[in-house]
């Protein structure tokens, strides 16, 4: 299949060229995301201070910005490396953790798309419906919503924004505004384990570094986080146990696991 | 036994409800608690930000504040979040990782002690004694002392603060100023892993959003941490195989687990 | 063999007395060098806040400074936990995480080295490179050199700041400027772990606070490090569970092992 040869290409670039990704992220996930990167070929930094956020940008071949335990002095740097890479055409890809749970996160949220015009959006459904809702000044977040519901306000937010925008959940949607890809691996049992929706934005970093196209960049990254935790979830005893072999399964990945697990 | 059922009774609430746990606490230990929160069936959120701490908290079930990699900054939101929850008679749960260390930890415990009015304090000995020390203005903290000294200090301290107290240990005391009770449950490999205190003050967290009896609340998220704890040690080959057993077995305790291992 | 009774005997005086190690290090990695200061006998402490730095750092036997996430308020307290230390005549072990990736980074190495003088720094080729050539001030570094171009720079690093220099890599060399040590232990699958750099370093720590040898510390700090790594990746499916079996490795070392591991 065309998509698999894709994933493959991919992944195959991402452990030849080892991309360096700039994480701004939050204190309950970076060792995760960190060895995900690892796991799957990339080199990850993370660095947040004020003084070297754009230096270290510069350097970068995809920056990730995620809000999860955010402050002002964090968002400060997020926007100056937001900023570097959008002068250099490196693709930024951005986490909306939390986006509706508070006033102060759906200003820096604002703030986030305005100035850094991220090329990837991924949240679950409440945080995308937020930032829609943010995004044109009207209020009220269901996060109890459904995804066909949530899938307008990722359209409506991919055309606003520019950006490829994903859904994680049972199944995700990626968007562009005009068309729609869906991933429907996965394991319900991802959910409970911390920042495995942090970890699909470090992932997608690594494949927007290697892939030009941010929607098949975002797409190939989804299926690459729902194959290996579907398999990682399949010889699991709990979350714990999970968290573990979702690593060994990123690490391990290659043509035949996905051909044998994609759907 | 009456017991077990309330045990029980709890961890249903807490798996119907998956209540919000506002955690602002150390570092070190961030991602272990929120995976053990998720792990248990309650929903955690990380969040130190002065100009949410309010909201957030305002949203939560229970808020957990553990002073482990303590700073001015996120003291003051552990303070807002805290009165905020005072306020609208939400449970606080207070963690004094390494009260009597220096002379900052011992102001900051004061501070939160008097403005917070913590529900639930837990702590190993040295520090539930240096906590009274410091309430009663007197000097000294002995961290080789006897559980029961400790136990004194903690029930003077809760009848002072009027908080259920809680020493973990070998045998973990929990006292709400006249009675205690005691938990026999847990490993000796648990103290090698960090963050297991800082876990089970997140645990009682979720205890304390369901059930209206701090007292009780604490004793039985003690037993889960103890009875979890103590299954998980018995399949580990050491203290980095307990860290990820330990969150499969909270993840999978039932009244089956509980009846064949509480003491 | 000489070489394994001095491990050995290391390694039992951490377990006796389990030294205090106080950490300022990065986000990414705090949990793991916890978790393996414990795992091997230590005891660790992470706070980083200025207002209690020199307190702790008294209280230590060893003080580790690591600059992965450094921000200016970090750095401060860096700076007065290791003046404190090298009044007391405590080991400060010095890990430049990046160290050449950003002006920054280059900045304040300089600084922690002129006022903290580290009695051990550990790093990889490029880090140790990098620190040599901030030190000259002279530019450029590569991140591709070959170890015998790092090891010169160790060496004159080495007089220069009167530190015992290692050097991470695929043979760990570890110099005091004069004589030079090697070990070939370790597996290719740990820097895919990320913070196993880190973690040396924290495992220094705890060699440096029992042996007042720090040319002898590092060497055995490295042998512990790699013989653990090793046998780790010998029973490992991926990273994820090296990074598990390597804590439970470091938890049950004893000279049997070591016997049978070391090259």
């Amino acid at each position: 299949m065309e998509k698999i040869d894709g994933i493959v290409r991919d992944l195959e670039a991402i452990r030849l060229h080892s991309p360096l990704i700039h994480n701004i992220t939050n204190y309950v996930v970076m060792n995760n995301t960190a060895n995900a990167l690892l796991a799957i070929g990339a080199s990850p930094v993370m660095a947040h201070a004020r003084e070297e956020a754009a230096e270290m940008a510069g350097l970068a071949s995809a920056v990730v910005l995620n809000i999860g335990t955010l402050e002002p002095a964090w968002v400060e740097a997020m926007l100056v490396a937001g900023e570097t890479a959008l002068e250099k055409e490196t693709p930024v890809i951005f986490d909306p953790v939390g986006a509706g749970a508070t006033a102060y996160r759906n200003e820096v949220c604002k703030e986030i798309i305005e100035r850094c015009a991220p090329t990837i959006i991924r949240g679950n459904a409440s945080e995308i419906m937020a930032l829609y809702n943010v995004q044109t000044r009207t209020k009220g977040v269901d996060s109890t919503a459904a995804s066909g519901e949530a899938l307008e306000s990722a359209r409506q937010l991919a055309v606003q924004t520019n950006a490829a925008v994903v859904i994680s959940g049972e199944t995700d949607y990626i968007t562009n505004g005009q068309e729609v890809h869906t991933v429907a691996n996965g394991s319900a049992l991802m959910p409970r384990v911390t920042g495995m929706g942090c970890t699909a934005s470090a992932i997608t970093g690594a494949f927007a570094a290697v892939n030009p196209d941010p929607f098949l960049a975002a797409t190939h990254a989804m299926y690459v986080m729902g194959i290996a935790g579907e398999r990682a979830a399949g010889r699991s005893a709990g979350t714990g146990s999970l968290q573990m072999n979702f690593l060994d399964e990123l690490y391990n990945l290659n043509e035949e696991a996905i051909r044998a697990t994609i759907r």
